[in-house]
């Protein structure tokens, strides 16, 4: 998918959320469980109820590799179904991934390729050779972890590198790569302040910002630091939407809270106008 | 598989060599692809043809993962078929994996329970949280990126953060993680001066060291800075075994290049007496 038609799906819509899909077997419905895959059931349900304040899907590939060949199904499942039937959807694989050339190559056809998703989370530890194989996929996006919204990206993320924390490193680093029109970055909702500083250095590129919600991120002090004027944000909730309530009612339930944070951003997006 | 029982193998087996299951479609012996899994065909036999002269197998993930859920079914076979009939044989998920808290146990759980590998490499960026989940699990082993083998490493890795280069410090800090007797790391064989410094930090941990062979690495430098008492390397060699021919006599010649191997680390074990 191109950037634009995410901005302008985003400016349709009046929504910048991303929906985690980070489903597990443990948390479904215990209605589901007799499905022959609760899986895909219950991602297919929550992609109904949700999509139109949406846009953007992004399941967490470890969540469905725990299940081994049964979980991969739930997963090209899933992915199909999101290409097929709401094809406006930016898909991203929470995948994490980092390795040298040829095998970064192998990643990034497994998901570009084979799974179809739009973009793909890369970890940024192997810098240049590790980074570069995925982004020579045209309209398809490098999401590089730069600032984690965990407690540990305090051990290395933010420590000084020649007198600039690592994150910044990675972000201004990462910007001499081949095709960097094709990269975004993690950047966690927790750290909302950073994104000041993190703006004069990728003042234009995507950011997807998980943390907001469950893990105490706040939206207006992303958007306030953070948003640009073609938005630049995409905020993903996951726990806070998928399993808004665990009773037969979960989807209805999901759509609500989507729907909330979905006004929320409107009023965020009118603030541009 | 405990390290006790890893370190008794190479001393019987007088080897520390590790051979990279990088099976890779393209490359393989053209009569294999009429096989139903041409993939796992290949592992059995350079399984068979080189158990002797290694103590460790190590398929990286990407080149299964490529092929959807046919290549993680080539995956779970050749695991299976490892600690089916060579459980003595140390077995490692290349997968580079990293995420926090709760996600990384799930991939903790992919790889150390659905799969039964006894360790896993893992990217340090994301820090504490999404490493320890990982430590948590006894007897299984935790293989963090250090200083690898690539260009890139220039990138991240060995910049200064605080006045020490950041491999330096993700050795140390990891050090503080909890269960740290379960830790080992990747250091490239490119960078064996390294091993020196590295040494000083980390004086007995087992080593994970790719790049001798192909990628231009010197066994006897890696030996030199590198071994200990209780020997602490594990050196891998791809694509020099497994693609050392690519007619039908593949699986003798990749047994060949597994002994030469091992009778070079021979030579360098004798010198600990």
């Amino acid at each position: 998918m191109k950037t634009e038609a995410l901005i302008n799906q985003i400016r349709k819509k009046q929504s910048f959320l991303c929906v985690g899909l980070d489903t597990d077997l443990e948390k479904l419905p215990s209605h589901l469980l007799k499905e022959e895959d609760p899986i895909f059931e219950f991602n297919k349900a929550i992609i109904e109820a949700t999509q139109e304040f949406c846009v953007a899907y992004k399941p967490n590939i470890a969540f469905y590799e725990a299940y081994g060949i049964k979980g991969w199904k739930s997963l090209e499942k899933t992915i199909d179904y999101l290409n097929t039937h709401y094809p406006e959807q930016f898909t991203i694989a929470d995948a994490k991934r980092g390795d040298i050339g040829n095998t970064s190559t192998r990643y990034a056809k497994a998901f570009f390729e084979e799974l179809n998703f739009d973009s793909i989370t890369i970890a940024p530890y192997m810098g240049k050779d590790s980074v570069e194989p995925f982004l020579a996929f045209k309209d398809k996006h490098t999401i590089i972890l730069a600032l984690t919204s965990n407690v540990g990206a305090f051990d290395f993320q933010t420590k000084k590198v020649d007198g600039q924390e690592l994150y910044k490193m990675v972000l201004s680093t990462s910007k001499t790569y081949e095709n960097p029109q094709n990269l975004m970055y993690v950047v966690g909702a927790t750290k909302a302040e950073y994104l000041k500083d993190i703006r004069k250095i990728i003042p234009e590129s995507f950011l997807l910002v998980p943390g907001v919600g469950a893990q105490g991120g706040d939206l207006q002090d992303v958007c306030k630091f953070g948003i640009t004027e073609n938005i630049g944000l995409l905020v993903n909730s996951s726990r806070g939407i998928i399993y808004a309530s665990s009773d037969e009612h979960y989807a209805s339930s999901a759509k609500e809270q989507a729907k909330k944070i979905q006004l929320e951003m409107k009023i965020e997006l009118d603030k541009l106008k």
